[in-house]
């Protein structure tokens, strides 16, 4: 079996080890903790090609390339990372991670809890925030030898990273690239949030959190909760365009099997991700989300936190995200050309709402390549002030 | 205890016996309905003045007024309905109903199944369309010597029951008033309310259904179902006016108590709403919305279905509703305006969402009064063509 010219092929997860103890933002401290981490592309000599991707609410460390020889699905933005894709990884040393809190192999929730006899730590594993995890993700840094990021990147929570990185560490990042996110949730945003959490906490499987000790799992839980993040990740246009009022067997049924499209794939979609989810990372996840607000060490000023910063930033946001608008980019955005900081910002015509930073859309595309590149961006449309 | 001077006052609800069986669009036959009316006003001596309220969702027959002396809350449209408030009960004669499949004291789920030994129909009931329920209306207009209604008003689901009724019975009605409606669900629409349906359907004190029969309650099911529900009401203008991101404590507690304002008011309201609410009317209420479709009846074109109609239109959108927006209300406007039928189209601007359409805001109010009175519209941005 081969794989594709442009991709980074058979890749394999590493496991970082940090046995210092973590102090976390909720006043809890972790004793230590592992990172599962994929790197494509070779670091060179001074340390000053390595890109950082921050994942999403269901992401982790694999970002590209495949684990098998038969594998069909490759890392979730294989789109974007491989030899002479955007995030070129002939010329760069890419680091992919899985956040602590997750459950793809770092510390989290389905861990063993050393104080705890080495039961999986299930409700006990704390809440992390996006501070948090940029920390760890500093720790990890040194572990590699990577004093200053070429760039960190991230798109919807992992952009909240990357925003957070330049806030935090602004001498350890030259770039930093923010997709498709936000300064600080919306009322809205929390409320669909919650809607999620009360979906695992409500149901009876769930078990306060031990359903790994009952045997148990709260599916119905975690397919509702994916169910109604999963519709505000797609736009209404791009569900039109993908489902209308198409009938599964083209006649109404009154009865409560699928009948519209739409439903048939919102089930799959839900059933499909509580196979390979863990409730209380969703939980987490969620929660991190919520808590992120970079302003609230600087006195609720966006513009003071973005004050601290010292790299270039590219933002990209898209047409029909109704999850984060443009308009929270825009606030990203005015803040940094208040504090005269250089920045480039992307408002993407495209069609599949929050959805859209997943796929390679040209301009999108070329555009990230081009900030990687250190080209002057070409689009007329662009923001830019350098 | 006194009632402000512009209320109805004490009403006291009615309940009408249909012994005729009813063929229903399902395919399926009801023996025997009953359907609980309150009516406000006089009837004048030619029958000319009744106005029919049609309800949405969670709605029913108490739309104004007050049921005891010690009453806190009025009817559900008591901002609209009263002695000289827009819809006039000093010179209408109104009448608001239950639905039948509702749960407010119509024949719905709750009700006794004669066909199985008096047992609650529970999933027995059928699954009720809006085509189904105007034919009920059409019945109760006979009982009542009401041959045409002066008006038929309602908003969101309510607006489509107007609207089915002015496809079905077109010399039964001289007015007909279309609120924060559609002519269809979209895709997000329907996606939406099956997270509602399965929040319910998975919930494991639903008993397929026979809950009553049980002695149980799918209370999750349904407050999951109304927070979902409730956040595609409310704008994110208005939650973010009425909630923003303000913690109830002041702090973040980092735990999965109530932390944010907008997660108590989710939960408070889904909590109030399962209380009074039965879980089989739910299931019921959204499959009537996703099967709406006047339009499938005339080749699926809503120009040949509104080709039909001969009364005057009122469509009446809000500019932050995105549940039903403002385009949604246009496209009907459009096919009455491609018929060269009377329409007036106000799109008002309000920060409730969808919502809106329960607030007494002045030019909405105003506009719906002088439609009614048969004046002229004042409004410049009236499309009117009469």
């Amino acid at each position: 079996m081969s794989f594709p010219a442009d991709s980074v092929g058979l890749v394999t997860p590493q496991k970082f080890l940090f046995e210092q103890p973590l102090a976390l933002e909720c006043g809890r401290v972790l004793p230590r903790f592992e990172m599962m981490v994929e790197t494509y592309g070779t670091l060179n000599a001074d340390h000053s090609n390595a890109i950082l991707i921050c994942h999403a609410l269901s992401g982790h460390h694999h970002a590209a390339g495949y684990h098998h020889a038969d594998d069909k699905k490759a890392g979730w933005w294989d789109a974007c990372i491989g030899p002479g894709k955007a995030i070129d990884t002939s010329k760069f040393f890419v680091v992919a991670i899985n956040n602590i809190g997750g459950c793809h192999g770092s510390t989290g929730p389905t861990s063993p809890n050393p104080e705890n006899d080495n039961l999986p730590y299930g409700p006990d594993f704390p809440l992390v925030t996006v501070r948090d995890w940029v920390k760890t993700q500093a720790m990890l840094s040194d572990q590699l030898g990577i004093d200053t990021w070429y760039a960190v990147i991230g798109g919807s929570l992992g952009g909240m990273q990357a925003l957070q990185w330049s806030v935090d560490f602004p001498d350890r990042l030259q770039k930093c690239v923010i997709i498709a996110s936000a300064p600080k949730l919306s009322a809205q945003n929390i409320a669909f949030n919650e809607v999620a959490r009360q979906s695992i906490l409500s149901d009876p499987d769930f078990h306060q959190g031990r359903y790994l000790e009952n045997d148990s799992y709260p599916k119905r839980g975690l397919i509702l909760a994916r169910m109604v993040g999963h519709i505000t990740y797609l736009s209404e246009e791009a569900m039109k365009q993908k489902f209308g009022r198409d009938l599964k067997s083209g006649n109404f049924m009154y009865g409560f099997d699928v009948e519209f499209q739409v439903e048939s794939y919102l089930r799959y979609q839900g059933e499909q991700f509580s196979r390979n989810f863990d409730a209380n990372t969703y939980l987490i996840m969620t929660k991190a989300l919520d808590y992120f607000d970079p302003s609230r060490e600087y006195n609720l000023s966006l513009n003071q936190a973005m004050a601290q910063t010292k790299c270039q930033f590219m933002l990209v946001s898209f047409t029909t995200d109704w999850r984060f608008t443009p308009e929270r980019s825009q606030e990203i955005v005015d803040a940094l050309i208040t504090n005269h900081k250089p920045v480039s910002y992307l408002d993407i015509d495209a069609e599949q709402g929050h959805d859209s930073f997943l796929f390679p859309i040209p301009l999108y595309v070329k555009s990230l390549r081009a900030f990687l590149g250190g080209e002057k961006l070409l689009q007329s449309t662009v923001t830019e002030q350098v």
